[in-house]
């Protein structure tokens, strides 16, 4: 299979500690890199994991609160001293731009590429990207401003062309496509192959499903039904669900029943509060509700 | 003697590298502290050191460039978690306020404190702060645009009151003040008792110097004169002395160059290009010149 990776670049929530940065992701995919959201220290983790900057061309910030955007001027102002001439494009609730515009014009003077801000609604579920790939659409959440997490969903990949069955029905190559893509085959003698017999099936696309931050909102479910990977903020433990209610945030068995009930793969959950010194109660709490759910941590890398 | 000491936080320069932090500073004198510069992940390194943000009031900033600024917005946003009702004094050469009010109006909404912006000339050296403790002063350096440096002057202490010799010549405590500030004392007959034999002097006043980012400036010299020690950047090492002139940094001699000709007691070179995987040749390279020359490192905690 391609690569389908989430790399945790930070997973605390908005006060940072000598354990967490503040949030900020990087998918992976068929190594194109998109950034969710992007905390201070973001351009420092990112270094740090090794991934190449010049492959990230698309970020998506999920609200415009600080600890999930102030690390995007230093990290446009890396990529001008890098001397990236590549566009840049950034996703986000309205007024991203207008804020981020005159510290670039002062910080980034004569920066050596585009970047191009997409402002999305936050009312209803989009569609924002799209390439050969990839779609991603916006998940929209409850949050003390306007809050979308984000679906990342993998397209499928063309089937496999059984060369042996190709010969054996005479295809030329110009219809490989075709039938790469699904079509049947028709031979010169009239004869039709279903493509069944010519291909064999790729595998099944995968999807990513980022939420964060949010208050426990069921009406998302169904649009992350079925996610291989869900990321969903879990910034206090139940003992704190008052707070969580009052700030907007989850718990973690807030998360973990948005997992089960949406039938996903496996839940990670992060953005955690500053006052847990060790999350492990907060992980014993997601799974006693739902059993495949794993701590983020900086730096950690996972397969969708 | 009293606490005089320097944290660097980080002594990396424009590019971030997985070794060295953007740069800031703090200074801690007699439990006050004091921020020079604030790039990003200043507030994370100031974390690491476990010096008290409570104690942090004042903020000196040299230039506006964004690997010494980009960790402001941030600090400040945190200092409004934490509950902060203190002033916070930022100084900096002008513009610093106009491009980081409507940041501060937009994610840092109703701080519980006033932040004050103080913007200095940096076309000579001026006092910009003072309190019964030090004098701030700038440092006009030579950069890509307007930038000082700041010379931290610690106020001379009161001196040491004998005890013995007070009782002696029956010298009342509301005395007390004036002769350890250097009166003489004139005994109910009139007899003058000089100062000198009713105290003993208090330590020499210290001070330190922080000159970054600028080009090899002679004229500074006489401002630093005889500190017991002195921050020098040192971008570059002699092989790229044409880089150093064309983007206004100094190389590690001219920094000893500084050093030795200002009879500074000791000198720590810190803003190392991304270019030097190890920095020992810019040390090497100092000592040659000037021998008690150090190179900073992040957490690395001096005293004056």
């Amino acid at each position: 299979m391609e690569k389908f990776q989430v790399h945790i670049l930070g997973c605390g929530s908005a006060l940072p500690t000598t354990r967490h940065f503040s949030s900020s992701q990087v998918i992976n995919l068929r190594e194109k890199l998109f950034m969710i959201d992007c905390g201070e220290g973001a351009q420092l983790q990112l270094r740090k994991s090794k991934l190449k900057f010049s492959r990230l061309n698309h970020i998506f910030i999920s609200h415009l609160h600080g600890d999930h955007v102030f690390g995007l001027i230093g990290l446009i102002s890396t990529f001008g001293l890098l001397g990236r001439t590549a566009e840049l494009h950034i996703f986000s609730p309205a007024g991203l731009e207008k804020l981020f515009s005159p510290l670039m014009d002062f910080f980034c003077y004569k920066l050596p590429f585009k970047v191009i801000f997409h402002e999305f609604s936050s009312a209803e579920s989009v569609i924002i990207f799209e390439d050969r790939t990839v779609e991603v659409h916006t998940i929209p959440l409850s949050h003390r401003l306007p809050c979308c997490g984000f679906l990342f969903k993998e397209k499928k990949l063309p089937n496999h062309l059984k060369r042996d069955m190709a010969d054996f029905y005479r295809v030329s190559m110009s219809h490989y496509n075709l039938i790469k893509n699904g079509a049947d085959f028709t031979t010169d003698e009239g004869e039709v192959i279903p493509n069944e017999r010519l291909t064999i099936p790729s595998y099944d696309p995968r999807s990513y499903a980022y939420c964060s931050d949010t208050r426990y909102v069921p009406k998302i479910i169904p649009l992350i039904d079925g996610v291989n990977l869900l990321f969903h903020e879990a910034t206090f433990d139940d003992n704190d669900i008052a707070r969580a209610k009052e700030t907007y945030h989850s718990t973690a068995t807030q998360a973990a029943m948005i997992a089960r009930d949406a039938h996903v793969g496996r839940l990670i959950i992060g953005h955690f509060s500053a006052r847990y010194e060790d999350e492990t109660p907060l992980l014993n709490e997601a799974q006693q509700t739902f059993q495949d759910t794993l701590l983020a941590y900086e730096n950690m890398c996972i397969d969708v």
